[in-house]
């Protein structure tokens, strides 16, 4: 992430809850190693969340587990401290709790995001916009030989995201003149959309959409390579939630797509 | 292009000058094999315009010479006629020349792009949306082995963009730990963006722009297969023109984005 | 193709069947564009084939259709004519009918080869090579939204070439935790390997062998343009075709792989 | 890889030299880690290595350093263990020596490679073998933003093998119309071949060789996620380098190539 200096010394005051867990433990790690934030708290299950108030927490971020997540929410916004959620789990019927929560305290903020990597909301995002101005898009998503499911959440969702996008410009089936196929050659259907999945030794997790018309082709690759791939993404969220007081869904907005 | 069926069977008059060029013969081409479009004028070196008006034409196509555009486009303006231009050799001069004739002449409309590929436009747009949130970039640029020129203007175009970006989020210079490189490895410096430049039989017209942070790494390519690539930006343009009175510079405001 | 100018002024005498056709014109061109060839007969249906003879043919190019090439075949071999033959339809039962043929006619020649394209021919001998190295293997090909049949052949020879050099090497299925999949998202199975088909306008005929094992990927990718790419091929088998008596089936042998 | 079971139950017994190291870590992992192979000895500075004899090991790896490999493959060779050796330094004097020593001791066996990537090694062979077949050809090497040099050892081998080969074809320059270039954009000259080196965060090593003729693009594309790469290719060298008496350069011979 490319960002200027700080104009202050001021740190963003940051707690960490679910710090023992796979993400939280790197998200500890990017706090400390960032310029403009300060690790103050680290809390995991069974830790009093009063230490986020007793260390002067501004912002909490969250990547628990989906039982505790909505009460850690509620104490943030009662205690003035911004959340930025990476925990799974919500529904509409969990962003109306939230929502309710944040109506009687005026001015805090939560974030929840179901995905923090940057390049890949980025690239969910062109495609989208591009998906209109081509005949066709197809999916293809390449992922480590241990993957259970296929296609991958972030494809699916990127189909659907493309499709509505097509539909919304009145663009009609893709075409496909295909008349003889081996069963799965074409690939999964989501929602129109022909997605399909690699799965490799080697691989980390990798995603191509390809949109192509008559004389051109449009490929947006997104290749990541670990799960510190997301700290970029949660980092923005700490630096820029204060300033989104409500609820915000997505890292899209911050994004300013 | 994926559109809609039109909503009326009318269909939009176009006339095209310089109707015997290259460029030019591909635009009649077009026109008439679009749904919504009508060829209603072809002319080209030693024609009268005043056919335009005879026929009836509502917009009209310029791939000229610079010594004849600012002619046909005055003509244009001050006769209701909507003009799309791809003859190059446009500055700010002249610009500022065509925004008095428009002055004169409420409701007519210009629309000057210096690409119409709608996939190029894209690619270059999304690279500059991009370029913030990563820590470094650099863009590869594949042509054919005739290409005179090194880079292409539209991977220095793309590079220009992408550095400003960089420059209006604060970001410093890229991350290069180069100490022993042979003459030239690194390729060229444009702006500050390393652009590398392949020349090759069998390849056509391909651009990469490859993004790059700790862990990820984002890419959007662009192949350009024939310059058949370039219609559907065209007919956008056409289509799109007559709603936008005045002078609008390249495609990019018709693309939403 | 990069050759050394000839040692001589002598070029191979060359006759084309089917020379009206999409590829037998091609190969006309190709022919007389060369600088080691030379194009003496041009036949097509009708033309009698004592004509090659007349012209001193020391080689025949058949492009022709099933239910003619093997006559022309026999023509040949009887009439001392190198025959390089790319129609389709060839079985091992006619295999065998041209090796009587050529029992009968020391030194004479007959190369027959499903796929003249030289850099097609060279991926899959190279996929093959690799397959024993690598823990994994995937297919994915691209091609034009015309195409009626899924996979390509080119990716099914592929994959079939593949899955018997993993055999040979004692390799076992290919890796796959797969347990919740949308149908088709794993593509389709060919000898056990996993092929995936994308359609689109835009694209012309792509293929990409994707190999992985903990750690590294290599990719064998190959890009068709249009069917002049065939002409290189189809030379090579020209000038080498009576260097090597008897049958000859396929280009591999000539590649020196 | 992919290998068969083992026919029987005894593993070859390796020892490894410079067992501390970066490398020689890696390598008593895997050898651990392999079916068919037993750690019998880890030896690092300072040890004595006697203690290979004492453990019974059939075969030594070599990832030290170039003040100390040479004493220790003489050791091997005079105690009838068989030397893979991935330590750098050697040259054609070293060589010699190593060939003295052998000379002298029938059956023994060292192998010495300056990669054990597998797919490093199959990437170079598979660009020189195709080279003769393509007008043109250049190189892509992408890495991490902290390499220091450029182009990479490997990119430079593989320009200078593909040159050879062209030579050996008797093919001229690489066409390159280019007359107007900022410097740089056309990469650097490796024995006429144009090397372009990418350096980025997020991206790890990689490789693509291109090589194209009018309508038709080979692309061979290699990426390396981490030196746990080079791990397979080490294992196949222990397991061969017993059949194979004398000194053996480089892994291509144990690939078949």
């Amino acid at each position: 992430m490319t960002y200027p200096a700080p104009v202050t010394n001021e740190r963003i005051r940051v707690g960490v809850l679910g710090a023992k867990g796979r993400m939280g433990s790197e998200v500890c790690h990017a706090v400390e190693g960032a310029h403009d934030t300060e690790l103050v708290a680290a809390l995991d299950d069974g830790d009093a969340l009063s230490a986020l108030v007793d260390a002067g927490a501004q912002v909490a971020v969250d990547f628990t587990h989906p039982g505790a997540v909505l009460g850690n929410v509620e104490f943030c916004v009662r205690n003035g401290i911004a959340a930025v959620v990476g925990t799974s789990g919500f529904d509409e019927s969990r962003f109306e709790t939230v929502r309710g929560w944040l109506a009687e305290a005026p001015g805090a903020a939560v974030l929840v995001a179901p995905n923090f990597g940057v390049g890949a909301v980025l690239s969910m995002q062109f495609a989208r916009q591009a998906a209109r101005f081509f005949d066709s898009v197809e999916i293809i998503e390449l992922h480590h030989a241990g993957k259970v499911d296929a296609p991958s959440g972030t494809a699916a969702r990127t189909a659907s995201l493309v499709a509505q996008a097509r539909a919304e410009a009145g663009a009609g089936p893709v075409p496909d003149a295909t008349t003889t196929a081996l069963d799965g050659a074409r690939g999964a259907d989501v929602d129109g959309i022909h997605v399909h999945s690699v799965r490799m030794p080697g691989l980390v997790a990798h995603q191509e959409v390809v949109l192509g018309t008559d004389g051109e082709v449009l490929t947006i690759r997104h290749d990541s390579m670990n799960r510190t791939s997301f700290m970029p993404g949660v980092l923005l969220a700490v630096r820029e939630v204060r300033s989104r007081p409500g609820l915000t869904i997505g890292l899209e907005p911050l994004l300013g797509l």
